[in-house]
């Protein structure tokens, strides 16, 4: 087959790499930034640069760009894609983009389908990406239709064989108010924790709780502004919710009172087991 | 020389399995729990129980016990400590235990210094002690005099003998402040990011973050209550810190304020990579 790749970024790049590893496919791959493109043709990661013209061969397109520009890309290429081709898009909220790229092929003959690689690194762009990113992962999709069950399970095929361990089908709606949770409130959590006064002289001071809680503080804040946005009734949820559960162990520390706190100290750690068991 | 140790958890058994790993040293060991004591014996960890008799020849005697016991264990032992030993407890609160131990060990002819080994493990008991624990850990101290060099320099020694990377000195009141960021807030956040409804239904929703921000989410909650109400004021100004923090995002949320949620993002992030350069 032929893989049209849109966006060389972390994701981008990895598919990119990940298919050439794994498969015979040809990969046409397209970034903005034109020295990026160079480079992935010199080093392999693709087989030409995609444009228009060999966008109508591809069987699969899959787009590795921001919300915005996921939809603007589909809009003024749509006309391009061949019948029968699937785009997957790569982005990390799934409401905007799908009812917009819905509509899009609706009025055309190729299929879209949200997805969201459940992979990724506190780095990002080309140079950190590679060919076992997905290695042992989850892939979400979001499809338009759940009863289409062919396409499904031939997108799920296609998924494997990169290298995902699973693929999970859902709603956008349920992927955005899930995903507000397990992703996007851990960068935002990481990313406020590193602001305290202490946060600059913690050395000899930490062991591995202080890592794994600030692990994704460094992020990329152009992509999570517009991913946070997108989704921001959920995000906003979950934030009440945290600020809610913590001021609750604020309230108990300053009341000195031990029986509610250990009870707060309980019940998080009796969900957690629940959760892991 | 003789090594004597109270509490037999995770961190007193670890203690006594790489004492015995890595040294020559005899340990006697304590515990509440008879049986604990019994299999130690078994297993080899310790060579003796540890009792007011053999107290009396001991060299060291590490105290890895909860801060009240800590300081009951002291006060009603102090009298069998021998001349010219060292006392160190491994507790993860400082100033209350070095207040009443310095005060203790001033009318004997024993130091005590305030311990903390930063490692750890998101289990806790005997069972899970192991005889690597802290290889490669930093151990912090918090001597009664700073200037009291030939005792630090004999302590470091043995710290490091039994496989310790480093040793960090400081004032208790310096490490209550720093450990109310770099571990209690820590275990408080984990513990609170665990409660949001959509925590149950997270699998195949999730990657790295939501794993490393929910791993000490379990903890035993009896000590950590202790050792948070002993360090209430750190700990209260850290939740508010990070309260405070969160609420900022959320209001640029609320506002569709790109610009300030991508500033917010942005400062924490610079400050996560000036931390670790």
């Amino acid at each position: 087959m032929i893989i049209g790749i849109v966006g060389l970024g972390l994701i981008g790049g990895s598919l990119c790499k990940a298919i050439k590893a794994k498969t015979k496919h040809t990969v046409y791959g397209f970034d903005i930034d034109q020295s990026i493109n160079s480079y992935a043709v010199l080093d392999k990661s693709i087989d030409a640069i995609l444009n228009k013209q060999n966008l109508s061969d591809c069987d699969y397109v899959l787009l590795s760009v921001y919300p915005k520009a996921t939809i603007d890309y589909l809009e003024e290429n749509a006309s391009f894609i061949k019948d029968g081709a699937v785009v997957i898009d790569c982005g990390g909220v799934k409401r905007s983009i799908c009812e917009q790229c819905f509509n899009i092929a609706s009025k055309r003959n190729f299929a879209f389908i949200g997805g969201h690689p459940m992979a990724g690194l506190h780095q990002s762009g080309f140079k950190y990406s590679k060919a076992d990113l997905f290695l042992g992962a989850s892939m979400i999709l979001t499809p338009q239709n759940t009863d289409d069950i062919s396409l499904l399970q031939k997108v799920t095929e296609f998924i494997k064989s990169i290298g995902f361990a699973s693929v999970t089908a859902t709603t956008p709606e349920n992927h955005d108010r899930i995903i507000a949770f397990t992703s996007q409130l851990a960068h935002v959590v990481s990313n406020a924790y590193v602001k305290s006064p202490q946060a600059k002289v913690h050395k000899g001071f930490s062991a591995g709780s202080y890592k794994d809680l600030t692990r994704v503080a460094k992020l990329n804040e152009n992509m999570w502004t517009e991913l946070f946005l997108e989704n921001k009734d959920n995000l906003i949820f979950e934030l009440e919710h945290i600020i809610s559960a913590l001021s609750q162990y604020k309230t108990a520390l300053e009341n000195d009172d031990e029986d509610t706190l250990k009870a707060l100290l309980k019940d998080g750690s009796d969900r957690k087991k629940a959760i892991d068991n």
